[in-house]
């Protein structure tokens, strides 16, 4: 019989499932990276196409042109909704393929299997990832007005149609249930919750999406905003034979640059030969001492013109998706939308997704937890998952390195609030912690900050 | 592609998927059952053997009669953990196989999947539903005492050992996020969580079970407590081709009666020629204003020697695990278990395993979501679900009959509360609601109650 006991070994502790178990698929689950065997039984995949979307073909939203015209006809004459911000980050999610095979705001099916499964079900039988809910609150206002309406248009802040809802199901959004499930507390001060949960509608809906046109934000980095099929033309375009994604919401140092550096190395020790990495930060919804996106942007473009990551090996480009800080549950979307985008290997790093307690002393989340659980994932067993090796700065060599726990006390861990401390004292961190220019950004954002009296700037939203 | 949106049909919205998708599955999905031709697609089951267990074998974990006295030498020596009421009651559920494929209680890798995912991996890459966590609690002092030991011994309030705990895995007790995942709520007030985690200690001790003896509580009770394998044996005597199980935690009414009468009716129809109803009341912990098992078993034995139910199509036995309340979560661990047992079919009525918000003025679940999430939980695919036809007192007939929304003014409903109400009062209900003889245990136990004193008569615990 199937021994449970037996799922996690003492020696792989979060091996989800046998390497040998699929040609497909293959879990790295320790910190060091597949024995040469290991590598050599996945060759056969080098050199093969991008990893499939989540249901086989990725999703797109967006109305072809030449039916666009027609479409917001349509809309005009709808029941309307009205999106806030992060709604709009979510149907841009939706509109471009991230959330494949979702065609829509979540009915009710959908949203309770996220809820309690993580995981969607679909036709034929097959498992896909799903989270996180995306889904669209709505009052009893809004519920009235649409009545029996099957569609609603679905309206910028100016009222003007963006998109169309279609078939739609309103169902109840049990808000308490919704909290307690996605992020295992229902502490006030979750940014997210605050932001979009709190004093959201009584009510969701659902339905197929069509968007009226593709989502542009005119704040100067909508290059950056590549869809996953775009991106997909970019990595096939470079012969990505592995792609591996880096999430971030933070600036980069040195420590991530020489993870990222590291793991293309041992893919290519591996055999693959041409490995790509998706330096892919968040830019959606982020609570308010995180650094703002443009900020953030303008520090990873430093950090590739010092050289710190290769440009002919790196493709820089934003993930649409709001920020949840939902710790375990959150980071199996962060890596589940990559794949959609085409990378087959994720960086997981210590406690992603994760923040402090909102009122406790305390992390919010266990630290192992994120990486254990995106291991064990439903829907993600195609993903090889990179476990993050911790580096920190190593005052006998002057630089990041990886960290040795026999010799502790040469290194010197650098978190993000001693960063963020040292950036707004305009104080310099040791030599080699981050390149210049990219420290420059940062001293220059919190700068910028004493200079409008703002605690945050206030941040682009999708026009 | 793989359609998302068309997961659930709005003709069959509970369809977890299509009925013709496995020739060993199908889920019944509405209140009515299969039409002819789903039941001949169904007739080559029909005289086959009985369900097969989780995870493909039944395990038991009672040391055999030979093994028992070196064992219990081998016990004395280990550091010790004292096991609660409800700990003993988990102890028996795992040594019977009611969790089968679960050798013990949960090590992390387990506890997290059950969170997250509601089910656990298996080694051959197949899924079983295990929806609440089956966790043993240890403080840090006991954790101190465990030290490096691979082993501990379990022992009862008198500091006898009875199990052995192998190879066990120590890891922190996130209580707050178990809490909020399980139940979808962080309120206080909820039985189990006040019983049985708020005091616990913050650790849990993962490991392999080896249980003594057979479980006895000595109340007169045992000869009902059947195992999974005794159930199993039952059933097969009997010549069972389908089993629909009853999960019950309340005395049985005519409406009850009435539904599980007519589901043997229907599944006749089918063309099964031996349905058996295995009427299961839970015997583990339950809240302080539910009727104790020793009343409810009374009760059901007169709704037997009534005649209401036929011995010889139904199975009365104790399910030993705890009540959670926890609703859309618990009702799987429910059903997960009776496929154990050997069922093949189970019965969910409106808002399963739910109960009042423990602040809040409402219920706390949903009342649909019970049996939507059980439509679509990973790893009940094999077992049918059958959603229960809301029954109330139709005061044309003087009897409990199926609700007639077309006829709503006929019939009346009689809530738990207002039967309690009934029987605490000496009031009758009226004609047909229950069998007299299964009333009078009813009043009796109301009387009992004024005669001690008390509100709870203490209840047997596990000797």
């Amino acid at each position: 019989m199937a021994s449970i006991s037996t799922i996690f070994s003492k020696s792989t502790p979060f091996l989800s499932q046998p390497l040998t178990k699929s040609h497909n698929s293959a879990v790295i689950t320790t910190v060091s990276f597949p024995t040469n065997s290991q590598a050599r039984r996945r060759n056969h995949r080098i050199n093969s196409a991008l990893i499939e979307p989540d249901g086989g073909k990725l999703v797109e939203l967006v109305v072809p042109e030449p039916k666009r015209r027609e479409k917001k006809h349509e809309a005009a004459d709808l029941p309307k909704v009205r999106l806030t911000t992060i709604d709009l980050q979510w149907m841009h999610v939706l509109s471009e393929g991230w959330a494949s095979p979702l065609r829509g705001f979540m009915r009710e099916s959908e949203f309770l299997q996220t809820l309690h499964f993580n995981s969607l079900r679909l036709d034929d039988g097959s498992i896909v990832n799903m989270s996180v809910p995306i889904v669209l609150a709505i009052d009893d206002e809004q519920k009235a007005l649409i009545g029996e309406s099957k569609q609603v248009a679905l309206v910028d802040s100016e009222n003007n149609p963006i998109a169309v809802l279609n078939d739609v199901e309103i169902y109840k959004h049990p808000k308490e249930e919704r909290i307690a499930r996605t992020w295992g507390t229902t502490a006030p001060g979750l940014p997210y919750v605050e932001e979009a949960i709190m004093n959201a509608g009584n009510w969701l809906i659902g339905g197929d999406l069509e968007v009226l046109e593709p989502v542009k934000y005119n704040d100067g980095l909508d290059r950056f905003r590549l869809s996953p099929s775009e991106l997909r033309n970019e990595l096939e375009k470079r012969g990505a034979d592995a792609v591996f994604a880096f999430q971030l919401r933070n600036p980069v140092h040195n420590g991530h640059a020489l993870l990222m550096t590291d793991t293309r190395r041992r893919l290519l020790e591996m055999g693959y030969k041409n490995p790509i990495l998706l330096l892919h930060p968040l830019g959606g919804f982020t609570k308010a001492d995180d650094v703002p996106l443009s900020w953030r942007m303008k520090q990873h473009e430093k950090v590739l013109e010092d050289g710190v990551l290769h440009p002919e090996t790196t493709v820089v480009s934003i993930f649409p998706s709001p920020m949840l800080y939902a710790g375990p549950t959150e980071v199996q979307w962060h890596a589940k939308a990559r794949i959609n985008a085409g990378a087959n290997f994720y960086i997981v790093g210590r406690d992603p997704a994760g923040m402090g307690h909102p009122v406790e002393k305390r992390d919010l989340y266990d630290a192992d937890h994120g990486k254990k659980v995106l291991s064990m994932a439903p829907g993600l067993e195609r993903l090889n998952i990179l476990p993050f090796r911790v580096a920190a700065y190593d005052k006998t060599q002057g630089k990041m390195a990886f960290f040795d726990p026999s010799r502790a006390q040469d290194f010197l861990f650098i978190s993000g609030t001693k960063m963020r401390g040292l950036a707004k004292n305009k104080e310099s961190p040791p030599d080699g912690f981050m390149c210049p220019g990219g420290w420059k950004v940062l001293v220059d954002y919190y700068d910028s900050l004493t200079l409008t009296g703002n605690n945050r700037l206030q941040e682009k939203v999708p026009v």
